[in-house]
């Protein structure tokens, strides 16, 4: 950010009074230009057995599996938010349910929220950001080629979960870890209650 | 948004080429301004039978009493966010547990995530932003005098799942109806398993 979005003036990178984090403040109308993490919904869309991934047809990751997500809009709830992107990105109709992933990546000031949701017909396939959709069962899924840390370890669990028959909801932090190469580092939290 | 925040010249509201929204565009540099739902953070801030609430200091709803929470800052975890807003607005220390409220409130484009903490001591006292902090039991709560409808419906699902003893993941949406007058449209969603 360089220039004032309101006034079109410079702007310059410091703490404002009464607060204790650099900003973006305006050199002319003193407007703070405050910058805070984006949403990202999404869904695991299942089908008896099977769920929906697709691979992606864009950058990053061109190629690889996911499943359809997205930057949540203004407007729009974190469920139909999910179930846009699923629409988008797989032509898929569901119902979403409950929550399941709860992801901080704070590197890239980022939450993911993904929900468990119902398929509704098989009546799917490629938007525009896909190259391919598809239905996997556990055995099928392209474990090698998921295309984000917060996708495969989500998908982890989630089989994991479905093998002991319940879903809690899964909260945790992805860091990606300094140095070269793509190495992250993946902490859950525990799900007791607080006060146990 | 008058101007492009990258290079300074003016924007225009536009549907972009591929996209089906209206963004903000510069004219010059090309660059889309993409605008994002904020997440509020907070805690309920459990202490033996008793929460900790904050009269507000600040408008809007000066002299109202809230939860502690605020707009998550850019770095942190969404944990983090809500022990941070504790701290600034209660002086208090807090062991985050288990997400309790996702609300959608989507005609201000916030989310909020309220999260069940335990207070680690008594040494509490109001930040800036507060003009008191009380650790209240049930009966003690100013259900007239909450500053949101997003609060006092937490609140009250709260006291309601604690006599049974059980806290489900709540979530739901509050809209700001039309017309004259703060009147508001809860709309919770059934906390079911998606497929059945």
């Amino acid at each position: 950010m360089n220039y004032c979005s309101q006034c079109g003036e410079t702007v310059t990178v410091k703490v404002p009074a009464g607060d204790y984090v650099l900003r973006h403040v305006c050199d002319a109308c003193g407007i703070i230009h405050y910058q805070n993490p984006k949403i990202v919904v999404g869904c695991i869309p299942e089908w008896e057995d099977r769920i929906l991934l697709c691979k992606r047809a864009i950058e990053p990751r061109y190629g690889l599996w996911t499943l359809p997500a997205g930057f949540m809009e203004n407007g729009e709830t974190v469920q139909q938010g999910a179930a846009r992107e699923t629409l988008e990105e797989a032509n898929a109709r569901v119902q979403v349910g409950a929550l399941y992933a709860l992801f901080n990546l704070p590197h890239i000031n980022q939450v993911y929220m993904l929900f468990r949701s119902r398929l509704l017909d098989l009546d799917f396939g490629p938007g525009a950001e896909s190259l391919e959709t598809e239905l996997l069962d556990q055995s099928q899924i392209p474990w090698d080629k998921i295309a984000f840390p917060v996708i495969h370890e989500s998908l982890s669990l989630y089989f994991q979960d479905r093998a002991n028959g319940d879903f809690p909801l899964r909260t945790g932090d992805i860091q990606r870890l300094a140095g070269p190469g793509r190495r992250y580092e993946v902490c859950m939290r525990d799900t007791a209650e607080p006060t146990s």
